[in-house]
């Protein structure tokens, strides 16, 4: 069993690297804030008689030995970054649930047969540097490294200037490492478990995502004497485009989802129409087809928006993660270790993506979800109680237990 | 008769301070670029044999000695800040029109009955501080010094601050001169000389101007695990009301006009649901009434729009310019001269607001529109015709005469 207090105040700990006033963490991929808890994560980890190394994607990977070497590592962690109005448990949770397991485990003395590793993966938020999932992404070979390196964040700023930065970028090649399987703990960003009062959550995969940027032209002149009938007014278009959008996901329910999460106008001046507007838009769906019937149907719909409108429309995908399917075995295993400490639990589909859908492409994988208050994340309030995450904590230690000595 | 190809040449000589790659102006008020612009026309104004003086809020004023020092002068100019994609004509034709006007007499020896005054009005056009039209309503005793100084930019400098900054703090008391007229030469920044193929506006009026800012308030929440029944999207709720904004001024057309030149999301990433947006808001008619209908109207909109998407809109008027009539006798001076220059010529109110507006409240008023292509004005394409300028600038000349000898 975990030391659920130890578990929590790690987590309290850290939550000072980025603290918003209102309780929250802004902690940015790369950001000086993100050196400070890599740093703490670092020393911990050392302390525990762990060995940290940093890969050319700053990605920390922290290994306990087994007894037998010769067997690739069983693999637990998440993320350490946050969104820019984050919260104190998206990623951090399974991450410091990982430290957790290695330290109860040092206490009671076990040695596992393969050894055990432990992972922050860089950039999991996707919020600086699109994706979302960067570094296990490219872990799994799905980007290159110049690819990577080269991306800029909304100020010009690389991934590679930012690693250096804040002296992270590694020397330990991207890939390399053999992982045996890999297990993450998370709290479940969604209302579910809450509403059905059940502590875990046994995930048995991920639903497809896509992004895109969007950009509507239209023409900027002067808003106290152009004639509306005369207006290419940019927001305006925008406006139809989001109601749209939000039309059709709903036509899609109750699974589908989309969102408008970034939209700057050009430029912006009080007696301005607005002429240029480039914005953001995120649709997911369990299904690879209903993401296909999403994209189809909007573009339709920004076609009559454009003409209507006499506005140019832009809609590139510029990524798109098919829905992933977990590993029965390790499923199986982490229900297997949820019955066994006498959880009540529900399989179910993760809504948000995770580092464990593209580590899911290299080697066995699952997750383990626990609750959070109202469903709420990405928002300062998100908030998870001591016991769920206690909970998750022995989830994780148990099937790791089962995956490092099988 | 003015020199037309003296004053165009300067025109495209201070479009350099600013001038941006697409061949238009970005020079906030009270930025680097506007003392650049405000030293050149010293300068000029000395070099003319105009004393110059500045007030405490940054307006330039050059006087021209008459015959009778003992009258009030009779005043024009306008002003030589833009916006940021601005043109190289909006209120830079009316403030250099006016220095070859000085030109223009001076090389004809001409010595009036009144002096003259060429006035630089210190931010006209809004953006970087509201209102628009600043300097020349606190000159009329809309706001007080104190007021203007205080209020910030985007970035918290305050107009004080901006005005030190740029060596343009005067010590000359805000509305201490008495003016005996005031003539303002302006593009017409709308459509309607242009379609009617007519060279002068004889502008009887302002219309009435509203100024709103606002605020949407929903709940950030994570863009993939969240339902779209629950979500209280910030952004599809601004998308509502600019539709219904649209709408409500079409519906009061063909007069209306009502634009959002501003919407910013706070904290925007690419998998979070807008929690917040701030946004502007401009309205216009030449009734007070209707601006008062539109008002409600929204209003009205607005309640329905929080209460089923479950947010909380915030809706504050700033700033408000009732219609404003100019004085019969100078309206007639202005159309006199059109005439006696054989000029194509019809009645008009201006779309938008100009500093002449603020000054009808003190001295006899009018204001001389002249055509630009297409109707652009607030866009880097704004366009005018050296012979059109030139037109507006005779115009100018012969009125200040009629008005100055009278
Ligand atoms: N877990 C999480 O919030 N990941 C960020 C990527 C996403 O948008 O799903
Ligand atoms: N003339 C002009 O563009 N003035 C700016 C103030 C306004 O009308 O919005």
């Amino acid at each position: 069993r975990v030391d659920g207090s130890r578990l929590w105040s790690t987590i309290m700990e850290t939550a000072k690297f980025g603290a918003t006033p209102a309780g929250g963490i802004n902690r940015l991929t790369l950001s000086e804030e993100d050196r400070q808890v890599r740093d703490w994560f670092r020393d911990a980890c050392e302390a525990a008689g762990l060995e940290v190394s940093v890969d050319a994607l700053g990605t920390q990977f922290a290994l306990r030995r087994g007894r037998d070497m010769s067997r690739a590592p069983i693999a637990c962690g998440s993320h350490l970054d946050t969104q820019p109005t984050g919260g104190k448990f998206d990623g951090i949770l399974g991450t410091l649930a990982g430290l957790e397991a290695m330290r109860a485990l040092n206490d009671a003395g076990i040695e596992t047969d393969a050894p055990l590793l432990l992972v922050n993966w860089t950039n999991e938020e996707g919020s600086r540097y699109a994706p979302a999932m960067m570094a296990s992404a490219a872990y799994a070979g799905e980007f290159t490294l110049a690819d990577i390196h080269s991306r800029e964040d909304a100020a010009g700023i690389s991934v590679a200037q930012a690693l250096e930065r804040i002296g992270y970028l590694g020397t330990e090649p991207v890939g390399q490492r053999r992982i045996g399987a890999f297990v993450e703990l998370h709290i479940e960003q969604g209302p579910i478990l809450e509403a059905e009062q059940t502590t875990i959550g046994v995930v048995e995969g991920g639903q497809g995502i896509a992004w895109f940027d969007g950009a509507v032209t239209g023409f900027e002149s002067h808003a106290g004497t152009t004639p509306m009938p005369r207006r290419r007014d940019a927001l305006n278009g925008l406006a139809e485009i989001a109601l749209a959008v939000e039309r059709i996901a709903h036509a899609h329910g109750p699974t589908a989802v989309a969102t408008i999460g970034e939209a700057v106008i050009g430029a912006p001046s009080r007696n301005v129409i607005p002429g240029r507007i480039r914005f953001t838009l995120d649709v997911r769906d369990p299904k690879g087809e209903t993401l296909d019937a999403i994209e189809s149907e909007l573009r339709a719909e920004i076609d009559g928006i454009a003409q209507r409108r006499k506005l140019d429309i832009d809609l590139t995908r510029i990524w798109r993660k098919e829905p992933v399917p977990f590993d029965a075995a390790v499923v199986g295993a982490v229900e297997a270790a949820t019955r066994g400490l006498s959880l009540s639990h529900r399989r179910m589909v993760s809504g948000a993506g995770h580092d464990a859908c593209n580590i899911a492409a290299l080697a066995p994988t699952a997750m383990i979800f626990v609750p959070c208050r109202d469903g709420i994340s990405h928002n300062e309030a998100e908030s998870a109680t001591q016991s769920d995450c206690t909970a998750g904590a022995d989830v994780l230690l148990q099937t790791l237990l089962t995956l490092a000595d099988a």
